[in-house]
């Protein structure tokens, strides 16, 4: 069980500790409301990420909205998602630890499980860990498709590795994991669609080569909240793995969206502690409770700016007219919502300014 | 409990699942005996931050070698070391709460409970969430003297501040917090001089302003492990409360010291998951396990440069002459002690090559 939560259900917002994540749950199921509409007149399917907000709570209301599983990036993540129901995961990411990889195997008796290779040592790996065990995993070959990270460059190998892959046991050689995570930061749609026209590009080349092979190839997957009207209108993408939709954060509300559009359902509440300094409120919260990658959070209520930041508070400028008291609310956008949230236990939901929901962030750290 | 640790006790060092941050038993000893010995010669006490591990085994060990109790942050921490047992703790910082304050007064019947205040509205919002209530609070009066974060300025209102907290039940005046945490991130020892330099002199005008209006002010306290050494020999300063000491970070490593040195007890153990992308190598570690606050975690075995982070991943430039493999170890000194020990639940502890111990970090989380 995670600590204590910040607030009992009933409460007022006044009264929820803080730091706190409060999810507006209006606009939450607005969102997920916005994008089981987007997806609904195709045949894509939808494959929320759950990295973004590590909650089974949040998970089994994106299934219940046609969701067909989730993503997730680390096998301790997988575990709570399947103890928690979620009979479809795909690990987005190459995992290569033996031990790792037989916690993946031994899952794959409770749920059906996926993972990406970009290249022939992993699947050696695998067909190493998996002896003696009986496994049925999904492999998927992630090919880069801009985003130079992880994924084998597009080329001949690639029907090689896929090959490599059908000859273990246990294995299912599934598709193409082909995504382009710096895509979904472009602030210029225009930018973004030429970033996601070639993605879908080097995707079409590379299920050719593996169609010419002989070899079927009936999952290409990809595409984040950024960018997924486009994959999704690709004609080659079949799944979509966008994660940041349903909360949003501050990085998020920098893009220019000429597709649907989000609403912030995550806010960070924090509380002035202090006003001693002149011209300066101090909040509770700091890195601890805020991730900084992409930014200090940005203050909404009241609007004003971050001075500075450190491992336990947030300076922000006294708001012209209306000083900030000790004592007094505040909220933030968070700058980043993944690695904000693997920073709290909790999302306290939030409707008609009162407590109605606690869920635990059960997936919180799981890093291994 | 914490979820399942990376490693278990015997295991030779490339059998930690990644990633880890693994604690040189060696090294973390040796450093706290260097602080030990530094402070044996004088009458002042040394009480370390536990912000900067929130975990009581370490906590324990300190004050096995001398420290009189901790400095906590956050009374959800306090709880933790408090139920740990140890007897003595004080938060550095302001609590305004009501909920967390009664929290705070209910933890005084077990141990000894701190906090700091910097103006009548804490005092007020003390002594409301306090009646009714048998509390024994040591109140400091925080001053600024350089942080420009929390803090009076020194001047004559903090007299009336003290005599405020004399008058409420349950409440006692203590002292002084004069903790300047610029300073101790000045990379040059003359820099850091003149900062704490100033620092002694805005706090002994403090102390004299209360001793000439007739109140004891019995203890002064501040100092971190850039400056510790500075404030040990300012024949003010009555408590030292530096944290970062028993473990270090790469932060730290780019000071220069005239004083005692401490080593690196802590690293980051990661593995390489992918080198398909031409030139790099990606580790399973991004922000969720290394905070990048104060830049980027720095690769010291091999040593080589990082190019990029992500949530999940750091990309490292592959190092000359012998090419990281998939599979490969990797480790890191964490840019940020603090901020990353937050991120996980769980130090391993090694000692001539094999795991000698598992030390949850309770207060992991433990925001409120």
């Amino acid at each position: 069980m995670p600590p204590r939560p910040p607030a009992e259900i009933g409460a007022p917002l006044a009264e929820i500790e803080t730091p706190a994540l409060v999810i507006d749950l209006d606009l939450f199921e607005r969102n997920l409301a916005t994008m089981a509409e987007a997806v609904a007149s195709s045949s894509v399917r939808l494959r929320p990420h759950a990295k973004a907000h590590k909650c089974p709570e949040i998970a089994l209301r994106q299934m219940a909205m046609g969701a067909v599983g989730v993503c997730c990036q680390k096998v301790d993540e997988a575990e709570v998602f399947a103890a928690a129901g979620i009979p479809d995961i795909l690990l987005t990411n190459e995992v290569v630890d033996p031990r790792k990889l037989r916690r993946l195997a031994a899952l794959s008796q409770t749920a059906r499980i996926g993972l990406c290779v970009d290249g022939p040592e992993q699947v050696a790996r695998l067909a190493t860990a998996l002896e003696g065990m009986s496994a049925r995993l999904d492999v998927l070959v992630e090919i880069d498709v801009g985003q130079g990270r992880c994924g084998l460059p597009v080329g001949p190998q690639l029907v090689d590795l896929a090959r490599a892959i059908g000859a273990v046991p246990g294995l299912t050689f599934a598709g193409l994991q082909a995504y382009h995570g710096k895509a979904q930061h472009l602030r210029d749609p225009q930018a973004r669609r030429a970033a996601i026209g070639h993605a879908v590009e080097r995707a079409r080349i590379a299920k050719s080569m593996l169609e010419g092979a002989g070899i079927p190839c009936p999952l290409v997957t990809g595409a984040g909240t950024g960018t997924f009207a486009l994959e999704l209108t690709s004609g080659l993408y079949t799944e979509l793995q966008p994660g940041s939709y349903a909360l949003m954060d501050a990085d998020y509300a920098r893009n220019a969206f000429d597709g649907p559009v989000f609403a912030h359902a995550l806010t960070l509440h924090a509380t002035v502690i202090s006003t001693a300094v002149p011209g300066q409120a101090v909040l509770d919260v700091g890195y601890k409770g805020a991730a900084v990658d992409s930014g200090p959070p940005v203050p909404v209520s009241p609007s004003t700016e971050v001075l500075g930041m450190s491992d336990e508070h947030t300076l922000l400028r006294q708001p012209e007219g209306r000083p900030l008291a000790v004592g007094d609310r505040v909220i933030l956008l968070p700058g980043h919502v993944d690695p904000t949230v693997n920073l709290h236990d909790w999302f306290v939901g939030v409707r008609e300014g009162r407590v109605e929901a606690l869920w635990p962030i059960s997936a919180r750290g799981a890093g291994l």
